[in-house]
């Protein structure tokens, strides 16, 4: 028989995370080391499973396996649940197998109810405590298990200070028999909304609490949330029952999280905030403003409200414990912990989610404290956040003030990076206005999960209220987005649609509205008006030692897709091992070559379009000489000519009477074969080896080109290492006409030159037929270069350019047909299918053929680890995505040997 | 060592005919059942293929083997090749193991030189005789073999006539000093233009004659032959070499060729034409109008021409041949000899090319006559062959006349059919003009095998030379075009591009230039100025018996494409055993629908759009009432919309007016909204399941639709076999989704009528992705359906409608990188691969899974040959074709159990 239930002191043996959840396991592994952790049981991720698996019924042990474990909780803690002397409260918390910050809903102090309350009142000696934990209680658990909307209940409670004659009145302030008819007036609501009284019996709450918990598994925020970082719905989440702790019983009381280093810079410190007299989620929630764990961490002349003046004693023993608790997960640990008269419990270990700037060098600084190895330090790197690394920034403020540019207002520097944007001041709004590109900066009071599509859709974050762990600066970080919390000095009206800012050190407000342009300086936590020039990114701790492991470590080769000189040059900087994709058309976009172009695509006759293919071939030699200059002693592979042909085409009255001139043609005659040029489907029209072999002087002017370029930088003494690649083919007869018309072109060139240059004749592979006649494309191509793209496009039958009118609901919540954009990452099931299959078929004629990939997969890590299991030789990204796939690869690499 | 020379006397004992071609195989044959055939030998088609892999160069032993076999037919003539006194002259022909009218060159009387002419005018005591052979030898292997303009040798003989003064005397009555003189000047012009004297060693013509025949293998001409039938380049030609038998020297010679029954209807009668003292391709060159063989076929009071009459031994000897040969081969033959003096000689047998309905009736009549099997009677029809059968025809010219149009001219009805176009005067013309869909009719003095390109972009052909055995008529026939041939009464000048006709009975003459209309009748042999009305095909003897045994042949059910009730009702008389396809767009077509379809497209929301679906839904319903009842006790495909949704806008801005009117919006939105539907490939874009998942309404009213419709026709006790098929799949979770919404609307119907009707729920395969998760996507799909246009174009990334800037090149001599045109005949390599490989996946989730193909290749006979192999269980092409389509499976199935 299946086991659900697991006291703390009794975790499972296997599969500990994925059954106990990562609260759960945390709590157990605590409480097997010894450390002061509330006693608890969890329900099984099973359990959950088999809830939604039997369309919400519970599985029939379940109610006895948590009866007979809370006794025992009971009897370790001395108390007992719904007793009317010595009642036992418990906390009721979700937690999955992964972290989702905020996703879940928690309810605290289960099992008050008329008559414990009376009870709590009695033995804790503080009867406004007690009420305040009872009214807190029935907000929490009507908002949450029974439905009623949360800001009712809170209307009630402004009410009631109103009432008092103080409406920001701390709730601590709340007179102890307000606070009384307080419950009752939300028992009334609960009774007038639901038109079931509020339950009292302590059982029935906690079964309520738990099956709410199950159920916000499936809530739209955890959804989103699941969808962004591509978690499994079948995972499911477990709930962990705890007797409770309070740190709202007193200012010997408190309640904090910490890391135990910086999540930002990675600094080994113990960074955290806490507050005095709390409960709970208020420091999360972010509406008091927490203060610093650390005494140096506070501001100058606040010291003294840091945990270390105030508790010193607690502060030690936290201190020690968090050290203890890095130390036994060798990682950053992300600490909830409750401070009870004095004594010291821990709710939750977890690791922390860092900034790619912190994870470098967490990651670099445990290999040198002998806590992981490289390799362990190369997969503790997210490489979608290395990326934020390489992201421009907004220059020190002190540089911008010497330029007369000062900022706006101040707040936490909550997630590294710049953003400029529109303001906008809902999640829905940013969600719509970003859908065209435009850039959105998100702001808000605070943010809650209710936000987060609006945050993936905007440019960054920035809140009026919350900390550093606030959701909005912990989300944020965890997406690589730049945030900016806590700006004491702004006040955002989000029904007015305004954002007023005090003016630094006056009394002047502005006024700004949506639409108006700001940019936020997360590193620095500093919000400017209007655009500010951003900076390149500056280097980072660590980095390249960091890198020189995950270079050892991968087996893939990682090269950049680069058509000029300048970009070939970008690339090797970036760290590429070459080019896997030279767009040759991409070197025509400049005016005075694209008249030529124009020319050649227009020509009436194969003479005049060989006159000006002339004239284009030595811009092209020379900027062959340049690249293979940039890349010498590394491959470069170049792609003949794929353009839809139209795209060259003018538009414009005046550009096509240039055009006619230029060729001595009428203006009629010129525009009349443009037309001709249309295509109803560009896409699968006439490109590629199509046009190669239709007009077979190009292909073999661009040949010419290439090798004649090679000849040229071979003679400088420089290792030239040209791969010719083919666009677009489908049939090998294709393949095997062009690579005549390429050989030929070689071949005079060599003996013109009398020299010979090595080089590769090869192919794209991006349509579905290539991949079924792979084996018979390998007998002749040396190379196929992955054009997943296009393979992507013609195997799913969906334009990339025509996707918005469907992919987004396909990938929506309410479709879900989809789970990743297969442009983004690779469609595994389908077009990773093709291309393995093209691999396999490939090798089978051609043993050593040499296999890459040049689409924008080549930058995608869950692609990348795609591409090493099929091993692929290299991947090819854009430039500025190579230090990112390079550590996908590392980790691919890595991840395949453990496997 | 491989044997490359057999004897007529001594074939080869198995692969007869692809070793000795047609040509070889029939002639020993004959020889060996003891017919009249003069000695020779064969040269394989083995060693034609070594000549071509040896780049040209003859295999060592070749000459040594001619030379030996020579030797017998030497000792058998009693003359001796090259001898002076008593020399042997040959013929040297080629012969491919599929016959290839005029596709292949022939040299007569090879062994002819100063010496032997001399010998031969004494032997045959005809001096006249002998240099009128010799100066055609010399014409005919300067021209062939030695590359010299033939005009300039016929201008010679022109000019020699001429200065007789006769420019149009005929050949035998030039004087024999003249043609002795014309030998001489027709031998120096080929020392002029080849710089090389005339070869007079008959070796060396030998050899020469023998290389050509060779080289004449890769002719264009003989290419594009192979390309339109789809024979391989492989198979290479075999040369037969052959003692010499003379049908010109006097009038007890002759030559003629004949069919054993009647090629154009099938009729039992020997079919032929003859000509007294000529030689060779005298006949078939259309030259001189050739006489019938039988008294019965000549015209009246010209029997006395028949060879029956002029020669009645002869003619009672070749009766009984013809007859034996007939029996022997077991098919109609097609049969050339040569009477020399009394005695007749058989040159040729082989298979007679046939009509559709020739080929039908004497199918049927050889199963009568207990010649044939009904398998075999079935596989004896060339299915494209049958569907020229149920073509429309130019009425009898005698019920024209009463509505008073009279044909312009009269002439040989040389192939059946009708045809209507603008007239042009060369191949090149043809093929140019009719590439955008102009209907052309080819006009030419006569045709030769240059002009096939032509023939077969033209929608007939008209000479005015030529009998039905001309190259026009044979190779129309074998086309299946309408050809009317021998015109007398007409005069064709195509370098003024002018046809001059001779009206009916008078001397009246009109003018005809290119780009007037005409009709040709090829069934009557009529020509009509401008368009005649045509009307549907006549029933064909024996069609009805022999589509019942390919009914009980074939396995496959043949289903048809069709939209409406009228189509229902067509494909049902054509034999169709259900619809495979009912496109429901096309149901929208009409215009007081199409309003209500952009409405529901350019809905601004969800609601509006509702209510135009309201309306449109029992228009539907209806059609699918109508459809149902036609189909009773057939199954019936319905795919559900399928449109790119752009296509069904309006263009003209009182259309838009007309819609904003009806939507009660401003022309401003609506413009907008349509503009937002463009797309950049649409073939790729929001179509099929894309829609019924973005806007589940439309989906689900046509769900309703179809089953209400059902349960009607069902209530009427009517069998009702709705088949519900979603288009555009790519991925299972679109067919589970779109399955829940049909499903839904079905137990809705069902519960409202209170009434079940079965149905099936389906997908149509036509993207490369539903191939590779055939198997997913089969749990829940009951049946597949094909949709291999979309399937090639997705594959081979090729759009169909850009297809023409590229695919005629592909096809063409030129670079043929393709084999067929992908969109008439499935890729078997690609597509098909992608085919298979989803059956495969299909039937390994669901045992039983119906699998068909809706298709334009499920019309195609090549690929219902493909679709019998994979074991599709049906497929579904246009009504028209139908008949095509039951013959073509019948044939794959036979093919299929033989192989």
């Amino acid at each position: 028989m299946t086991r659900y239930v697991h006291l703390f002191s009794d975790p499972p043996t296997t599969q500990v995370k994925e059954l106990l959840g990562g609260k759960g396991a945390g709590l157990a592994e605590m409480t097997r080391l010894g450390i002061p952790v509330p006693p608890g049981l969890t329900i099984t991720t099973e359990a959950c499973r088999a809830v939604y698996a039997n369309g919400g019924a519970w599985p029939e042990t379940l109610r006895a396996e948590v009866l007979a474990a809370l006794a025992v909780v009971e009897e370790g803690v001395g108390a007992k649940f719904g007793d009317t002397t010595q009642p036992l409260l418990v906390s009721v918390r979700s937690g999955a197998r992964v972290s989702m910050p905020g996703m879940m809903d928690t309810i605290l102090n289960v099992g008050l109810n008329d008559a414990t309350v009376e009870a709590l009142a009695a033995r804790t000696n503080d009867r406004r405590f007690a009420f305040d934990a009872y009214r807190r209680f029935v907000m929490m658990y009507g908002g949450v298990v029974l439905d009623v909307d949360r800001h009712l209940f809170e209307a009630l409670l402004n009410d009631l200070k109103r009432s008092l004659g103080n409406p920001i009145m701390h709730d601590h302030e709340v007179p102890v028999a307000s606070l009384e008819q307080l419950v009752k007036s939300l028992k009334a609501l609960v009774l007038k909304e639901t038109g079931k009284p509020f339950p009292e019996d302590p059982h029935d709450q906690l079964w309520g609490a738990v099956a709410a918990v199950f159920e916000s598994w499936n809530s739209k925020r955890a959804l989103t949330y699941r969808r962004m970082y591509n978690y499994s719905d079948d995972w499911g989440t477990a709930v962990s029952v705890q007797s409770m702790v309070f740190g709202n019983m007193g200012d010997d009381c408190g309640t904090g999280v910490a890391f135990t280093r910086n999540p930002s810079t990675g600094e080994r410190m113990l960074y955290g905030e806490y507050l005095l007299n709390a409960q709970g989620e208020d420091v999360v929630a972010g509406i008091r403003t927490p203060k610093a764990i650390a005494a140096v961490s506070s501001p100058r002349g606040r010291e003294a409200e840091s945990l270390e003046r105030a508790l010193p004693e607690v502060y030690a023993q936290f201190v020690a414990v968090a050290a203890r608790l890095e130390k036994h997960f060798r990682d950053v640990q992300d600490i909830e912990f409750t401070i009870q008269r004095n004594k010291l419990w821990l709710l939750q270990t977890r690791n922390g989610k860092r900034t790619g700037r912190a994870a470098v060098r967490i990651a670099v600084e445990m290999v040198d404290e002998g806590l992981i190895t490289t390799d362990e330090a190369v997969l503790r790197v997210d490489p979608t956040l290395a990326e934020q690394l390489l992201h421009p920034r907004v220059p020190e403020p002190e540089r911008l003030a010497k330029e007369g540019i000062f900022p706006l207002a101040s707040g936490l520097p909550a997630s590294p990076g710049a953003a400029t944007g529109i303001i906008v001041f809902d999640a829905d709004d940013a969600e719509r206005t970003a859908k065209d590109g435009t850039k959105v900066v998100l702001v808000r009071g605070e943010t809650s999960p209710e936000d987060i599509h609006g945050m993936k859709a905007a440019q960054g974050i920035l809140t009026a209220m919350g900390g550093m762990t606030s959701h909005a600066a912990v989300v944020a970080r965890g997406m690589g987005k730049c945030c900016v919390a806590g700006v004491s000095d702004m006040h955002v009206d989000v029904r007015a649609g305004k954002l007023v800012v005090r003016a630094h050190g006056g009394t002047a407000e502005r006024t700004f509205v949506r639409g108006d342009v700001l940019t936020l300086d997360g590193t620095h936590g500093k919000i400017y008006s209007g655009e500010v020039p951003v900076e390149p990114a500056t280097s980072v701790p660590g980095f390249d030692r960091l890198m020189s492991w995950v270079d050892g470590a991968r087996r893939m080769r990682v090269r950049a897709n680069a058509d000029t000189p300048k970009g070939a040059r970008d690339a090797r900087a970036f760290g590429a091992e070459g080019i896997g994709l030279c767009r040759t058309e991409h070197m025509f976009f400049a005016a005075d070559r694209l008249s030529a172009v124009r020319c050649v695509v227009l020509a009436g006759t194969p003479e005049v379009r060989k006159q000006w293919l002339a004239k284009i071939e030595p811009m092209q030699r020379q900027d062959f000489v340049e690249i293979f200059r940039a890349m010498a002693g590394l491959p470069v592979t170049i792609r003949l000519l794929d353009w839809p042909l139209h795209e060259f085409m003018p538009r414009e009255p005046a550009e096509m009477a240039q055009i006619a001139a230029a060729l001595g043609e009428s203006v009629d005659v010129i525009t009349r074969r443009a037309e001709q040029l249309h295509e109803i489907n560009p896409m699968l029209g006439h490109r590629g080896a199509r046009l190669g072999l239709t007009h077979p002087d190009i292909y073999g002017t661009q040949a010419r080109a290439i090798l004649e370029a090679a000849c040229i930088v071979s003679a400088e003494g420089v290792d030239v290492q040209p791969e010719i690649m083919i666009p677009v083919v489908a049939l090998a007869g294709e393949l095997t006409r062009i690579q005549a018309t390429v050989r030929a072109a070689a071949e005079a060139v060599f003996a013109e030159c009398k020299l010979r240059v090595p080089y590769l004749f090869g192919t794209m592979i991006e349509l579905p037929r290539a991949c079924v006649v792979a084996g018979e494309i390998a007998e002749t191509a040396e190379f196929f270069s992955f054009g997943t793209n296009d393979l992507t496009q013609t195997t799913l039958g969906v334009s990339r350019d025509d996707a918005g009118h469907f992919l987004p609901d396909y990938l929506g919540e309410g479709l879900r047909v989809l789970e990743r954009d297969p442009f983004a990452s690779i469609d595994r099931d389908g077009v990773g299918a093709m291309v393995r299959m093209a691999c396999e078929r490939g090798r089978s004629t051609r043993a050593d053929i040499k296999l890459g990939i040049c689409g924008e997969h080549g930058g995608d890590p869950y692609s990348i680890a795609f591409f090493e299991e099929v091993g692929l030789a290299y991947i090819s990204c854009s430039p500025f995505r190579v230090p990112v796939a390079r550590l996908a690869a590392a980790q691919a690499t890595l991840r395949q040997k453990k496997s």
